[in-house]
């Protein structure tokens, strides 16, 4: 496993995640059960009434399923993956039970810490495709990481 | 319970929860474990070596919470809350165990569709706030809104 530092990343650089994830149904209503208890996200028969059409996983959900393909990806930045902030985040389509989902991640920007000599600022744009490679969550966000301790 | 249709939202509207969530320290493990399996996230020791100094939540699991603090809140929007996308999403401050958290909602813009009479967009601002009045996430998204039926 390779650690990425600051210094080892430039715009343009693409990554991809390891693994992909199934979504149960069971896990799309327990999810939102917790934190979306919105009856598109736990009823089929209500789904079917709404502007989903039919059973939808909650963004949020979408977005957490996004991070665990993120920590599991061939991009293991130095520090881990924490996030300053995001520019962007959407759901370009709703994710169905029986969806396998994978990340892809391009790096737009690298910015050294003029303040922090030891860390600097990633900005990467993240997607999330089903396995119709269909993106269903888009985002750009910046990420924390270490700069080569040498530096 | 007034159901809030886009024809009833202006800017500079400000909404409030209804509700509390308390943030319990298995809560913040069990969700990393499941959706973002970081040290900083997942034990104490090693959070303590970290950039977050002790335990905190996973961003994700914030958002999450966050969610449910809108569902549960008093502006309840036609048709539930369906979001088209952020234009900035961000954690100020780490969420920690113990930590009470609520949300303040501050509608920024009201867009009625084009292409579709019966819906439109609502920009919104939502900040998630500890019990010591401190921002731990501020968002800036667009919800899609139903009209009111006569309209």
């Amino acid at each position: 496993m390779t650690i990425h530092y600051l210094d080892d990343l430039a715009p343009g650089q693409c990554f991809k995640g390891n693994t992909r994830a199934r979504v149960e149904e069971n896990a799309i209503k327990a999810f939102a059960s917790e934190f979306d208890p919105q009856p598109f996200h736990l009823d089929n028969e209500a789904a079917r009434e709404s502007l989903f059409g039919s059973l939808a996983a909650s963004g949020w959900h979408t977005a957490s399923m996004t991070m665990r393909l993120l920590v599991d990806c061939e991009l293991k930045l130095a520090g881990g993956i924490i996030g300053a902030g995001f520019d962007e985040l959407r759901w370009p389509l709703p994710v169905r039970p029986g969806d396998e989902l994978r990340v892809e991640l391009e790096v737009l920007e690298v910015r050294p810490s003029k303040s922090r000599p030891s860390q600097g600022l990633v900005k990467l744009r993240t997607t999330t495709l089903n396995q119709n490679d269909q993106a269903v969550q888009i985002s750009v966000g910046s990420l924390v990481v270490q700069r080569r301790p040498e530096h």
